[in-house]
């Protein structure tokens, strides 16, 4: 089964287009709890109304080896007791071509995860060993949601922004494989309507940058859903994990979500 | 001390820009030998010869939590043993700010290394956490070693190539701290005669792809010197460290530079 389809499946079995980003920065876990622990808790209190469980890397290797087995606890713990919910590892990796056969060994050998986000700088020739993975999801770096992402991001060869080239190339190179998404901020939702023309209604879009960092959900939405009113997985992390009730953000932000996928 | 400075010692006491790349594949690594066993030997027998060691995350994550405790263990004996040496570890990271605050504290807390690579796609404003750590090497991608490094590297904005524009914004708006390096490959020394020129003769470029990926260490050593015959760190990793004899090829190496940087 294939990165898409298994989250095409999850979508419509949970009506959920929310991804639970596990940032468990460990200053701000509350009481003694390991990272492990702490996932687990938010996972009970979601599972059912979620279309991907999200790890970034930084906030595990922050403590070194520990945070690495508690990240391998976490997605161990998912396959096991969730399988039919897509891991996507946020490592934004991306290296010259052979060593990054090291980090596809990490996320998708050891990890067991299903999908990776990398950073599209040094261009797909160097990328290919994660394009290759044909079941996995290659979430590439397009419009990242940080407020400075416009330094390189927006500047413009001939008349088209860079993001904008990223979003071309991978979309008719990179995405042989059917196995290619893009990441957009939230924070950048006129970007996102661009990258929606450019790419088509198939392509699914990673984004981050609702909540904490301020995005606009309804914008998103209207910018970004494709025709089967789907095609993007709308992260939030600190605004659920860290919520004095994790369960009724995620369920809030899942109920916003459908109330507009169901107007549209 | 800066790493700069920490670096001008270990070059003037060892006579060497010589950086040994700890590529330490696991399916490479001959007989039954740990990676920090095999980089513990390839310590031993180089260290009087090298101005640093690059430790490439990518080939310890491979292995996952075992990978990164050989990592550790790789770092902690290059402290205590020669605490002169720099570390570098090659991680190619870079996410939105305070998300990178996890890598810093990865890569300088946890492993006490010297110096780390990041990519420069999100901009100056996601990767400040790393450029705050003054006394610390924020070692910047421009030009990438890769063959298919150009797909976004070369595009021009007006007449000026993308990994110029990464250049001109490192070296005027990034470089406050006076702590960032470029990544240039030795593989395109063109491009490393045109970055010098844009930076001036202070920075000091990490130039990978001598050796296995063909770089010619002449025309690298030509385009990339400053004044002071230095400025360079001229990395290779498995054709020094899965040689027959380590010693004698990072030897060979160092001499090979030297001649050069003498006769200049």
């Amino acid at each position: 089964m294939t990165f898409q389809e298994k989250l095409d499946r999850i979508v419509k079995k949970n009506s959920s287009l929310v991804c639970v980003g596990l940032d468990s920065n460990v200053e701000k876990i509350p009481g003694k709890n390991s990272q492990f622990l702490f996932n687990k808790s938010i996972i009970e209190a979601t599972n059912d109304l979620v279309c991907s469980y999200k790890l970034n890397t930084a906030f595990y290797e922050s403590i070194g080896y520990d945070g690495i087995k508690f990240l391998k606890m976490t997605c161990d713990y998912l396959r096991t007791k969730y399988p039919e919910i897509p891991i996507i590892i946020d490592a934004k990796r991306g290296d010259v071509g052979s060593t990054n056969q090291g980090y596809v060994q990490f996320v998708f050998t050891y990890l067991g995860s299903d999908a990776v986000t990398v950073n599209p700088y040094l261009g797909e020739e160097a990328i290919r060993p994660f394009l290759k993975e044909k079941d996995k999801g290659i979430i590439i770096l397009c419009r990242t949601s940080n407020k400075g992402a416009g330094e390189f991001q927006d500047l413009k060869v001939g008349k088209t922004p860079i993001y904008k080239i990223v979003a071309e190339n991978v979309s008719r190179k990179w995405n042989k494989n059917k196995n290619c998404l893009l990441v957009i901020g939230a924070t950048y939702h006129d970007e996102l309507k661009e990258v929606r023309k450019i790419v088509g209604s198939d392509m699914t879009f990673l984004v981050p940058g609702i909540g904490a960092q301020g995005g606009d959900l309804r914008a998103t939405l209207k910018a970004g859903l494709n025709k089967k009113g789907s095609g993007l997985i709308i992260n939030s992390s600190r605004g659920i994990i860290f919520a004095q009730n994790p369960r009724n953000e995620a369920e809030k932000l899942r109920e916003q979500i459908n109330r507009f996928r169901i107007s549209k």
